[in-house]
C-alpha cells in the first residue's frame, strides 16, 4: 500500500505543481504549518490541550505533524481511522463515535492489544456492557468517556443524569475505567455569525456545565472534558469547561469555514491550505470550459467549490456531472483558455472531500515536495 | 491489494448478511443477474451491442460478468478505470472522456502497449495532435472516436461540421484510426417523464443524425456510434442511430433512477440490486435513532437515501453529518429499535456512492457469498 499515484516522479522538481496529472488534492505546506502554529499558540495561551480530529484529514502523516506541534493525541471517527493512526505510531487516540455491534466491539480488543492505549466513548449502558464483556474476555481494562448529548440528538446520553449513571456504571466495572466526558455540537460549528453561534452554543453548553457539576458531586470528576471544533474554539476557551479541543478543519479549511467568523478579535486565524487542482479538458463552447472534477472529486453537501486562480479572475465553478465541472469565464473574457491548463479550487467541505481521494500532493510554492497517502480513507 | 475488509470471515456463512460490520455496500446478486439478463434480451432484440459504463460500478468483477452476459466491452470515464479493467482482462475498453495534458496522454501509451486495444474519444484537433504524436513516438496506431456535443456543452465538438473535420484529421494521420462517433446526453437521462425526456432527447439527437449524414457524405462512415444511457435506452432503440449503448446504472439502480419511467411498455425493467447496510449506533432520543452512515457513505448530489427495510416500516432517513444518518421512526412506533440492528437503504445516486466504498458485499438472500473490491475507485 505504498502506491503514490501517477505524480510520484514529480516530487522535488521545481515547477512541478503545474505539471501534476489531475484531479490532484493539494496541501500547501506553508499555509498548513502556519495553521498548526496558530492553534498551538491559541491553546497554549488558553491552557487547553489539543486532540485534533483526524476525520478531517484521514492521513497519518498529518496526524504526526499535529503531535509534533504539541497535540496530546488525535480523535478518530471510525475504527479504521484508529487502526491506521495507531499503526503509524500516533499516540493518544480517542474514538469519538460509539462503537456498536459484536463485530465492531470485537475489533476493539485487537486495537487495545497493540499496547498503545485507545480511548472510546459510549452513550448507552447496554453498549457499555458489550464493551466491558469484551474487555473482561481479553483480560484488559478499557478507557471510556461518556458521550453527552448537548442538543443535536445524534449521539450521547439524553441527560446529565443519564451521563452520571453511565459514568458510575463504567467506574464500577472492573474492566472499564471512567476517563471523562465528551460534549460535541456539530451543526453549530458552521453558523457564520459569531454572536448567533455563541448564543446557541452557550445554551447547549449549560447541559455540559450541569453534567460536570453532577459528576463532581458524585465523586466522578472527569480527567478529560473533550469537544469543541474549529467553529467554536474561541467560545470554548471562554467557557472554561473543556480540558481539550477536537478541532479538525483548522488545519485545512474550506469554502464553508472561510465564511465563518471564527474569533471575536481575529475573524480568520486559519488559512486555506487544502486545494483541488483540476485541468481544462474541453474548451469548445463559448464563455466556458470543462474541468475534470465533479461529484466524485468534491463533496456536494455544502457550497460550490470556489475557483481561486489568478489566471482566471472572475471565473465560477458549477457542477457538470460525476466527473466534470463547468468553469464559466468572466464576462468580457475573449481568449479561450488552453486545453490542459491547471485550475486551482478551494474545496467546499474539506472532510468528505478528502475522503474521496487517495493522495495529498504536498507543495511549497510551485514545487511538489511530497505525496502523502490518505491512509485512513473510507467509511469503516 | 487483496484486502477484503472486516467481513471476509463471513463469506459463505448462512445468515451472515445481518452480521456484517457496517457501513457495508451490498450487491444483491439475484437482482443483479436479472438486470444483466434484462439488458441482454433488450439489446439482442434491438440489434444493439452493449458496452456498459464501468464508471457506475468501478469494479472489474462486475465488468467481467457484463462481458459474460454478452457485452462487447466496457466504457471507462478515467484512465485508472481503463488500467484496472484491462489489467483484469476485460476486453473492449473505450475511454469516454477526452484525455488531455502531457502526463495523461503519456499514460495512454503504456495502456495501449498492454496489447489489449483501447479506444479513446477526442473533441479537439489540438488534443488529437497530442495523442497522435504520442502514438507516433511509440510506433503504434491509436483507435479514436470523435466526441460530439449534442447540447450539454460538457465535452464534444461544437458542431457536426467540426466533428467531420476532426474525423478527417484522425483518418488522415498515419498514427490514428477513425473508429466512430460518441454522442452522450447526461442530464436528460434522469428526466422522470418518458415523454418529456423523449422530446428533449430527440431534438438533441438530430445533431447526431446530421453528423452521421455528413460523415457518410465525406466517406467517413463510422464503425461505432456509441452513447445512450439507462434513462434513454428505450428511446435509443427507436432512434436507430446507435450501434451500441453505454448504459451503466441499469445493473445497480438507485433512488434517482427508480423514479424514472424507463420504458414506454415496461416502466421499471431493472431492479434495485445495490443497497447500503448501516447499523443503529445510538438510540437515546425519542422517535428516532442514529445510523452510522452520512456524507461519507452516500452521494449527496441527488435525493435522500431511502430506508427499505421491512423491520422499520414508515421510517425515513435524513442527513446527520459526515458519519451519521438520522432515522425517524414512523408515528406510533413505541418500541425503541435495538443498538446494532442492521438497516437497509437504497442509495441516492449509485455512481458517486459506489466511489465512496472499497468493497461490494455480494449476497444471495441472507448469505454473504463474496466480497468484490471496487478496484477502480477514485478520480484518477
Amino acid at each position: 500500500m505504498t502506491d503514490l499515484g501517477p505524480n510520484k516522479e514529480l516530487v522535488g522538481i521545481p515547477g512541478s505543481r503545474d505539471a501534476l496529472a489531475t484531479p490532484a488534492l493539494i496541501l500547501d505546506l506553508n499555509a498548513f504549518d502556519r495553521n498548526l502554529d496558530a492553534l498551538t499558540m491559541f491553546c497554549g495561551q488558553a491552557g487547553l490541550r489539543m486532540r485534533p480530529h483526524a476525520k478531517s484529514h484521514k492521513c497519518s502523516e498529518i496526524a504526526k505533524r499535529q503531535i509534533a506541534a504539541g497535540a496530546v493525541g488525535v480523535c478518530c471517527a471510525t475504527l479504521k481511522e484508529a487502526e491506521v493512526m495507531i499503526g503509524a505510531g500516533v499516540p493518544g487516540v480517542l474514538v469519538t463515535s460509539p462503537i456498536v455491534g459484536a463485530r465492531r466491539v470485537n475489533s476493539i480488543a485487537s486495537l487495545a492489544k497493540t499496547g498503545e492505549r485507545v480511548m472510546l466513548v459510549t452513550d448507552n449502558p447496554i453498549n457499555h456492557l458489550e464493551l466491558a464483556e469484551t474487555a473482561r474476555r481479553e483480560g484488559m481494562v478499557l478507557d471510556l468517556l461518556v458521550d453527552l448529548d448537548v442538543g443535536m440528538h445524534r449521539t450521547g446520553t439524553a441527560s446529565p443524569q443519564a451521563a452520571v449513571a453511565l459514568a458510575q456504571q463504567i467506574a464500577d466495572h472492573p474492566h472499564t475505567r471512567f476517563r471523562g466526558i465528551q460534549a460535541y455540537s456539530g451543526r453549530v460549528q458552521h453558523i457564520e455569525s459569531y454572536d448567533e453561534r455563541q448564543n446557541i452554543y452557550n445554551r447547549q453548553m449549560n447541559i455540559l456545565r450541569d453534567a460536570l457539576a453532577q459528576l463532581s458531586r458524585a465523586g466522578l470528576k472527569p480527567d478529560i472534558v473533550t469537544g469543541g471544533g474549529t467553529g467554536t474554539h474561541d467560545i470554548d476557551r471562554d467557557l472554561g469547561l473543556f480540558t481539550e479541543l477536537q478541532t479538525g478543519s483548522y488545519a485545512l479549511m474550506d469554502v464553508e469555514y472561510n465564511l465563518v467568523t471564527l474569533r471575536k478579535d481575529a475573524p480568520s486565524p486559519f488559512e486555506t491550505s487544502l486545494f483541488m487542482q483540476c485541468s481544462i479538458v474541453s474548451n469548445n463552447a463559448a464563455g466556458m470550459v470543462t474541468l475534470n472534477g465533479g461529484f466524485k472529486c468534491f463533496a456536494t453537501d455544502g457550497p460550490l467549490p470556489k475557483i481561486q486562480d489568478k489566471t482566471f479572475p472572475g471565473a465560477a465553478y458549477d457542477w457538470f456531472g460525476d466527473e466534470h465541472g463547468k468553469m464559466s469565464l468572466a464576462l468580457g473574457t475573449n481568449e479561450t483558455p488552453a486545453l490542459g491548463s491547471p485550475v486551482t479550487l478551494v474545496t467546499p467541505h474539506c472532510d468528505p472531500t478528502v475522503n474521496l481521494h487517495d493522495h495529498l500532493h504536498c507543495v511549497r510554492g510551485n514545487k511538489l515536495t511530497a505525496i502523502w497517502r490518505i491512509d485512513a480513507r473510507g467509511v469503516l
